[in-house]
């Protein structure tokens, strides 16, 4: 994909958020890797504004180096994770809501569906409280997520940020989030969840990972 | 109706789960009954990408008999349903969030509306936990649909399937059953539901199926 | 408005009922008055397939006049209303989610909105179960609603009827009531729901009725 | 901006209200300051039917200056703020669901997320019961905003107003309102909401004042 293609393909993304309810106004942003830089969301532009010259090109200390738009406020987070997460190419930031209930709660949203067993391969973890403004915030979805099989973490009292190897393997991680945030919820108000065995988990996950979709 | 037709009914029937809001990304999928055979969706493609041509057919043990891409993960599962439910000529499978919340509760969905009495004849039953890969969740939905009023099952943490004599109709069930788990989820949360007599539903039920709509 | 004009809003206005969430599939219907007869929706007809020639003429005994499809099968309590209620020029029925999750609890919903003072002058009162088929649903709803303020009543265990003087101001008495039953709902999950004083409901229905709007 | 277009803009920010699922049928308005005047929209009116010509002037004690429409029956509340708070421009009135349970619970929405802290500084209070008619209400949220961080007050019983330097800022104040009390709905629902801390609700609002968007 050349760089022109990449534009397109972000800006195109960014139309997801509001399209799947997981954004508000101008909350919520995508960014993608690009080469030694990446490219993400201009700050407090909504997303029907948004053109592929409008996203920012920054190194990977969220400097800017083109365009005449302030990057996203959360660039710095998302510099900080491809800084130390190499294999990821692209990552969503939203607010979603099930998914930030959970976070406003600091607690993780337990693995009770098949569906969240193949996509995430256990519970989404909720990491702890970080200011935005420096790289606490990446430092604190680095720290859980390296190594562990969810692509996506719940920050608590802020919201979700979700890895992939693309930008689009993180929207459809933030996508399915919320998805699973939300009958999680449901299923909770109804009482009684029952849980799915860890070797169920496994097991499901493992064939999703390896089996599902076109070879 | 002829190949063609089939396939471009499959095809305008699977626009409708994003559209009622069953689906999320490329989870659920429809499959029709075609001779000895099954029409299903291919695995891992978005809804808005299908096309009359991408669904697979296969025979009624899942092995694709036309096609280029690979068939749904969940084809052994409807292929088991075509081969022991004579009568059933469309499947639909969903994880509708509602549906899916009482199914992660293992709860059948009471029958306390004078809707789901017309449409379902009775509570929505909830089949045990089975893993996908092989037969195991054809034959759970089998042993629990044979003879049953209900075309809808909920399977323990899992989602939901659907039966009818034809796609559509099975689509019509995954809509209504949606439906009603909302509705009923709601009326739980306020605390007090108030059952229907089974001569009611009963009652209901018969007249349904035997004076609504056009003859 | 001529007979013709009269099929095109009846067709028009059916289809603010998905728009505004009130029906799913096929369910749901709304008739108006037409001189000493009634149009109403025919039986099992999805909302997009709706034409003004395919409303049905009926007599107030729900027997047909004009066209070639059956009517819906609440025809006989429509046509019960509009006997026993002379002011009344249009019906709406729905199975709306949060009107009917009331239902299914049998309580009417409390008047704790300036909204709902406004548009339902106190509470949405709920009338008992009563079976399809004959007119124990049109003299239930006869029963409650005549003489009372408000337009809308939902029905134990099964949904909800408006009335207006035409079909249009039942439509607005729909779709508001599935808005303050839902927001209802929502204020009682929080658990210290404040009542509204008589002396303030009566004051925001004298002045609804009155003022608001264009003379 | 000259006047058509102040009236060419009110009109486009009032589809955002229906299109953000912030108003059902009539209710809800926005205002504009013009100069020693008010443009606000006509009462009763459906936001598919206004027009830029519809839209009504009047002066700060809402007495009709231009148009042939009555104004909306806030315009006393509405004007009464402009009067007494010189740097709003711009008002917001909605009663859209989730503030409006708050609201009905006579309870402020308390700040546990950042989103919120950003946006809002702190919690949205929550004002007394005012009726509707005379200045009761603008002095009950003058008297709440004054000096207040929050852009947004919620009324009991009642809804919502938010304020800005312009009608866009309110309708943002008004979308995000909505938001965050769904968020926090949610959150509560799940039974161990976790508090934030005042200076961190202090740092996040001074940034988000200072730092966000572009410059």
């Amino acid at each position: 994909m050349n760089k022109v293609e990449l534009r397109e393909q972000l800006t195109a993304l960014h139309q997801e958020l509001p399209r799947n309810g997981l954004v508000t106004w101008t909350s919520g942003n995508i960014s993608a890797r690009d080469g030694d830089a990446m490219l993400i969301k201009p700050s407090g532009v909504t997303f029907e504004d948004l053109t592929p010259e409008s996203m920012v090109r920054t190194d990977l200390h969220a400097r800017r180096l083109e365009g005449t738009l302030s990057a996203s406020s959360d660039a710095a987070t998302h510099a900080y994770i491809y800084r130390h997460l190499p294999h990821v190419g692209g990552i969503v930031h939203t607010h979603s809501p099930y998914a930030t209930a959970w976070a406003a709660n600091a607690r993780e949203i337990p693995c009770v569906l098949t569906a969240m067993a193949d996509e995430f391969g256990g519970p989404i973890p909720c990491g702890g409280f970080a200011l935005i403004g420096g790289e606490e915030i990446g430092a604190e979805v680095v720290r859980v997520l390296k190594g562990h099989r969810s692509p996506a973490i719940i920050l608590k009292n802020h919201g979700v940020f979700t890895i992939g190897p693309s930008p689009r393997a993180a929207l459809k991680a933030a996508v399915m989030c919320e998805d699973v945030a939300r009958t999680v919820f449901l299923a909770h108000q109804l009482g009684n969840v029952q849980p799915l065995a860890q070797e169920h988990i496994d097991s499901l996950y493992d064939r999703y990972t390896n089996v599902y979709g076109q070879r």
